[in-house]
């Protein structure tokens, strides 16, 4: 057996036996433990820092002494004085081994340190981005043995470093030389790896010890919002979220009217690829000056978007994705300079990564939403639903994934609905209609409130009530249903039928009032006949995605339903189970992830391995396309009604008392009723 | 033994059995036979043409039959109606082997054909370019089974081509969906696989068939005049070559004032960057247009330059190479996106690549002469001098090569000479000077007649007599010694001292008169004794770079010595030998490469793999910096005599008889005298 000090690593529980003198660092890299380094083991970046722990291995019988490391030197001494150590720190490089001893790796000095996504969430990131800092120490020129710059540069990231081959582009190799005599030959890199080029990439360079930290932005482009979430590329910790209004809207609301915009405008595709990149360029400066960085130090961006998206930030017309059979120009993820989406406002040798899509009407949102909840790895059969604009459907568990898109419409956003706006302060986002008064109570954003609370009014002043946003609509028309007021068929009661003044004759239909603040110069806020027609038709579509896939897996029901998108964050599961937007399933096994789409993009900022997961993943989802899918109409146009069940919800059966209403007056059949019998025409 | 049919190829001599009806283009790509085809046997490129031979195997007692081919077909006949086919030829995918045969591979149907570089030059390029074409059927999107249109052409080419791996950035992802529509889904790409990556990237893409060729620019960029060659990379020949003034010239003549603007002037090194590229534009697009070719048929570029042009092009500042040790940026090979030169006026997807500096003073041109001239493979010791404003010197054989550069300055391109101007119609290009009657005849760039025939004045009516260009220096000075009208000192002897009226005083020293036209309002030319020390200077530092070269080698004399540059093309070796810019070597021993180094970027653009050759040579190479050399000097004060030594030249022993004069009076030193002493001060 080993004479030598046996070293033994926790949290990794590592160990091995290492001659005396041995820097802690050089027997972590020797055993593989994670100890983080920028500078190589010089004493001057501290990302090394240890906990000894003297005293005993209680499970090996082996006595630890004070003296198992070398005593404490004048580079921990000066880093203690300049910065300060945490009380029983050491730095890694800088102890030696003398004796038996346990190391403890706390958590900031691992490179791949874990970062809670979030309370809720299933697992954490485990951070492993793709560029990271290199110090390094180059040779100085020598006229006897001519060798350019950046071969030096090359050489001693290979022998300090173990890293075989660089690539430099010509703006780097031009500012290689004032860097390098600036730092006196001492420099640090930052070196993009990708997961699939065994060539590491000079992003930047900066004289001696880079100390200012690395970023990445991880973009969820969506048609109407772009939103932004700057992050620490050493710690995972997003800094500063941000986000702007998506300018194409002046092109079309939504996507297919900006693939007609484009069939109809010669050059359309390239205004609106300007105008995406203007704005991407506009968010990331506003983002560095929020966060108070330089926009220098942005390396990495990662974008999910939808196809339409996809192809207008890469400058592809997108018009075969208008038509079937909607042939994406390419597929697959995507690895290259940032510059070449024009989006100088970062670092010039950034690099980019979108990735992969799915199908023509699936895209790289949706990919980013299964590698953030992984429905690859599910025991349970899980059916996720992004819900937006499109609403993006993934079906299934370990053994098989489905995955489709539907096509919602806006009215799930607030749109194309007569009082219905964007979330934003002011909007009624929750509402409840007493069963019995009929009477409404709710609450807006900007206060947590109820209407029918004290204080509401005060609260609410700067704000007013101005309409009433996505949540609420879906939250109203539920209401409707379950207080009695509306009848299977989506028909709202007349104020005879249903015994309140606050249904309303509107034209040959009948709205319900929520608020009338015209007295005071306010809005009139009513759900009309016509928003929930526009509700029935975005929720059937919805429901009919969901149907078709459970279809495909050849299942009547899932067991657990996760709601993602942020709009999704909003939606009450049990108003979406009585609208029907959702297939059945148990209350507390439907689950709102938040916006999966950004996690997925963080989570492919973060770990550049995640990358090939969902490259991988990608390749072994069963696209479904709803388009042509004779199924899907008929899915959509058996989901038009509102069924009032609630026998398989308990909590329903609590608050809902009265027999199931039917308004249907003469002879039409309620699936007929105005503007039921639309059938949705989809895309183009 | 095999029943099969034998098929012999010829001129490769491979041969095998194949089953009856296995189409010639199978058979030979079984075979490796080297078969052009860019549709990949689908009978619409017809680069597969083969001559079948029918008669005996004489070798072989085997009889060949007429029907040993399939019969002429209908997509033959369709070829020979539209574009002819030469008597006897076939197309090989059309044809199937149904008997023993013979079948020859003419020149134009192999891909790696040889183009003759010239009747002088020593080996033939092999055609290999890194870019080549390749005709696929895609299969078309299916929306039940998504992929991208660019996934779907990448499996056409692994299928198809057996290429595995492509990369298309987003502007060929941009063309992409347009492009396969319009020639439903067959299309050719042009892709480029360099000698680095196994990764081939799509430069272009063109509906159906193309067949307007591919072109690559051969570039030397010099420090006064930038000279490209437009080469089809089919053929390998040169279609155009063209040439612009170096527009960088307005910043400084020489290198070092062009390194010193960039000192003095912040940013300046960007002007100049910036005055280049625009440069290369024009002449690409100059180029094209007489070419009458498609600038985006230009898909390659290869640079060879020396290290500050080098640096000049790439947008890295010059500063380093104006001051010891010389470090270049980068001294390796570059490949990289033209458009990243801003070199937009051909395909925006066009590849560059720059050959390797050796050394700080030593530049890709020297490699490029390196690699046309192959002094490494060299049996004999071979010196190659590249002669121009610097001159770039290599020394060697198979065993090992040397090189370094000489600061001659331009007096060997007529700068710095008192009647001196640019190679040019006008200029005298050659001279004789009687040695009797001391009288000069000569000739003027534009007509081959010499000044003493018959029809001289006629002939250079239009160009007038303007000056004297480089190689007419040269061969004045060398022949005002041999005509013993200069003494070994360089001095010219007066009127009386050397019996003419041609030796005109001229301040303290004497000058020759060769012409005076001022009678008729032309000009008067004639050699100065200031002319004299300028080409004194430059001789003595070639002599000196050569010699340093030598002594590292110990060795005292060469076998052979090439004479590179567009320039050296015009020296005449008997006159460079008086003069003593060359070592001593026997004259039939010195021969002209013609511009090596445009032909070794000829060699790179046309043969991918010589670049891997000429960056391994590069890497054995041995530099020798005469900057700092205190041999350089002892040999450049010791070079700056002209002695009278005519002894190992049976040609010069002819022509001169004359006992060598020394025109030195009182009390001066012939080293000494005007001019000779100052030290030519080297950069900065």
């Amino acid at each position: 057996m080993s004479t030598d000090p046996l070293v033994v690593f926790t949290p990794s529980g590592k160990r091995g036996h290492f001659p005396k003198g041995t820097p802690v660092l050089t027997a972590a890299r020797q055993l593989g433990v994670d100890l983080d380094s920028v500078c190589g083991g010089r004493g001057i970046c501290s990302k090394c820092q240890i906990t000894p722990g003297y005293g005993e291995f209680s499970k090996h019988g082996v006595t630890v002494h004070q003296d198992a490391l070398s005593e404490w030197n004048a580079v921990e001494q000066r880093y203690q004085d300049k910065r300060g150590l945490k009380p029983g720190r050491r730095l890694g490089c800088q102890a030696q081994v003398m004796g038996d001893i346990v190391i403890d790796v706390p958590p900031e000095s691992q490179v791949h340190k874990q970062v809670v996504r979030k309370a809720a969430s299933a697992r954490a990131i485990i951070m492993d981005p793709a560029t990271r800092l290199y110090f390094v120490e180059v040779e100085e020129p020598d006229m006897h043995s001519p060798t350019g710059d950046l071969e030096r540069l090359e050489r001693a990231l290979r022998e300090q470093w173990e890293i075989e081959a660089i690539r430099a582009d010509q703006t780097l190799i031009s500012k290689l030389q004032p860097v390098l005599r600036k730092g006196k030959f001492k420099v640090t890199v930052a070196l993009h790896k990708s997961h699939t080029d065994a060539v590491a990439r000079v992003t930047e360079i900066w004289p001696g010890l880079h100390e200012s930290g690395l970023y990445g932005l991880a973009i969820d482009l969506g048609s109407t919002t772009i939103a932004a979430h700057l992050t620490d590329l050493e710690t995972g910790l997003v800094k500063t979220s941000s986000g702007i209004m998506n300018p194409q809207i002046r092109f079309g609301e939504d996507l297919m009217s900006r693939v007609s915009y484009s069939m109809m405008n010669p050059g359309g595709d390239r205004e609106m690829t300007a105008a995406v990149r203007e704005a991407m360029n506009t968010l990331a400066e506003e983002i560095a000056k929020e966060a108070e960085i330089d926009a220098n130090l942005i390396v990495e961006t990662v974008f999910v978007c939808n196809p339409v998206m996809h192809h207008l930030l890469l400058g592809i017309d997108p018009v075969e994705l208008g038509q079937a059979p909607f042939a994406l120009a390419t597929s697959e993820s995507i690895s290259m300079d940032a510059r070449d989406l024009d989006l100088t406002a970062i670092n010039p040798r950034a690099r980019t990564y979108i990735l992969p899509c799915i199908a023509g009407h699936v895209g790289a949102d949706c990919a980013a939403v299964a590698l953030s909840e992984e429905p690859n790895k599910s025991e349970d059969l899980v059916l996720i639903i992004d819900v937006g604009t499109n609403a993006e459907i993934l079906l299934g568990d370990k053994s098989h994934v489905l995955a489709c898109s539907s096509p919602t419409g806006p009215a799930f956003e607030g749109a194309q609905i007569s009082s219905g706006q964007r979330a934003a302060p002011g909007a009624i986002d929750a509402i409840r209609i007493d069963p019995e008064t009929k009477e409404p109570r709710f609450r807006v954003i900007g206060s947590d409130l109820w209407s029918d609370e004290d204080g509401f009014a005060a609260a609410t002043a700067t704000t007013g009530i101005t309409g009433i946003c996505g949540s609420g609509i879906i939250e109203a028309v539920a209401e409707l249903r379950l207080a009695g007021l509306m009848d299977e068929n989506g028909l709202i009661g007349s104020a005879e039928q249903t015994g309140t003044a606050r249904a309303v004759p509107e034209g040959r239909t009948h709205s319900y009032l929520i608020q009338d603040a015209t007295a005071e110069g306010g809005p009139r806020i009513t759900v009309t006949q016509g928003d929930i027609r526009a509700i029935q038709l975005a929720k059937s579509a919805l429901y009919a995605g969901a149907r078709l896939l459970m279809d495909e897996r050849g299942v009547d029901k899932v067991d657990r339903v996760v709601l993602a998108g942020a709009f999704g964050a909003h939606i009450s599961s049990l108003h979406a189970m009585v609208l029907g937007m959702i297939p059945d399933a148990h209350l507390d096994k439907v689950t709102s992830a938040g916006n999966a789409a950004g996690t997925g993009a963080r989570i492919a900022l973060c770990n550049v391995e995640s990358r090939r997961e969902i490259e991988k993943i990608v390749r072994q989802i069963t696209k479904v396309e709803t388009a042509i899918e004779p199924k899907f109409q008929e899915h959509f146009v058996a989901a038009n009604a509102i069924p009032h069940k609630t026998a398989p919800f308990p909590e329903l059966a609590k608050i809902v008392t009265l027999p199931a209403p039917n308004f249907n007056t003469g002879g039409r059949d309620g699936g007929e009723g105005e503007g039921g019998g639309r059938r949705r025409r989809r895309r183009g």
